[in-house]
């Protein structure tokens, strides 16, 4: 029986990665196979310098703008722009009340959900938290509220050590490996690569594709073969 | 109207990597939109510490017995499944008589050739020359041969300077960034990677899902949309 494995990597504190889990997920609703799929979230940090918590006094506008080199009136334009793609997949992004931060402890606590196998519903929270709710991704309080109101066992303990900092940072140089530098990013079945929040129709192609790649029968595995630095398999 | 551009990363001493060529066109012969395809074939060295021309007294089960840690016998059984593998694609590879040495002046005579718009003819002259006739790529007469015959231009002046020495070295660091570490490798629509020589069934789904990918709709271009360490597209 087959079974199809995806790892995408995503931040939270990433607008992209929020449409492109409600776009996989309708194109998932879609796929006749979708009970033999399985996902792992694969932790991304956009910015791994940022601090906890970032520019309190500062307009999400604001700070664009300056980013990019634009007027705030611009930024704010390209940050309405965004509001209404998400709004078209069913989302409620609230720039105007999102609370920037580092984002490598709430990786670690996906982390902690996913070893209690919520990590899916986890990262939905996480993200409703930080685009809809405005709560801050980088403050500890913050996270252990989600992580109890998720029903995760250890949360204060998790989030009080290093927990999973090792996987966190295993996830980041896998990506880098593969060379990912954007997200989010979808790895089917360890062999196809898909980049970026693509529509429903391109995801439900690639979980065809990728469906069909696999096999039950041994034979097949010369499929995919290669030849790299160490020889041929 | 639609155009659909695949990169494929591969070496010339590369098993996998003319029977990768086999499938794929095989696929293509299938693709209803094939003649909107292009092609680039892209550098990759598998060896790129390889001298010109390597180990004239040893045979090729041998040394390649002493690489994996295998005997003779075991590793001409190796060679023996590979045999059979191409020749079930059409290819006669003829292990006996084979030369392996450095390609990178090889790469550099495709390089000129895709300049001339003999690409792919070139590619499938110098796997040929290589698998089946057993010329020597690491040999710059031998290579010289191989150019004039394909009617190409400044052969001599391109192989006896150091003419497109970039353009392969720039395939190999674009290769690394992508993470490629193993050939053939199959980037569609700079969007979908593939890994290895996958049958033919896999490659025409590839070609029609990087097909469906593709828009005439600009307001499409959303698709594929990503968040950076620079910021979101």
């Amino acid at each position: 029986m087959k079974a199809l494995h995806l790892d995408i990597w995503s931040d939270i504190a990433c607008p992209w990665c929020y449409v492109g889990k409600r776009r996989f997920e309708a194109a998932l609703s879609r796929f006749p196979h979708r009970d033999h799929v399985t996902i792992t979230w694969r932790s991304f940090e956009l910015d791994p310098s940022a601090p906890p918590i970032q520019d309190g006094g500062v307009s999400y506008a604001e700070r664009l703008g300056r980013k990019y080199g634009k007027s705030t009136a611009d930024a704010q334009a390209m940050i309405d722009s965004m509001t209404e793609v998400a709004r078209q997949d069913g989302l409620d992004f609230r720039f105007d009340r999102i609370a920037p931060g580092n984002t490598f402890h709430a990786h670690r606590l996906l982390h902690l959900a996913k070893s209690q196998g919520r990590g899916d519903e986890a990262k939905e929270r996480l993200f409703r938290a930080y685009f809809t709710e405005g709560r801050a991704m980088g403050d500890l309080a913050t996270l252990n509220a989600l992580g109890t109101e998720l029903g995760l066992a250890d949360v204060e303990a998790t989030l009080a050590s290093d927990a999973y900092a090792k996987d966190v940072r295993r996830d980041e140089s896998d990506a880098q490996e593969l060379g990912i530098r954007g997200v989010p990013f979808f790895v089917l079945a360890s062999r196809y690569g898909v980049s970026g929040a693509q529509s429903p129709e391109v995801l439900l192609g690639a979980l065809e594709e990728a469906w069909k790649g696999l096999s039950d029968d041994p034979a097949a595995a010369q499929d995919g073969d290669v030849c790299g630095p160490d020889g041929c398999t």
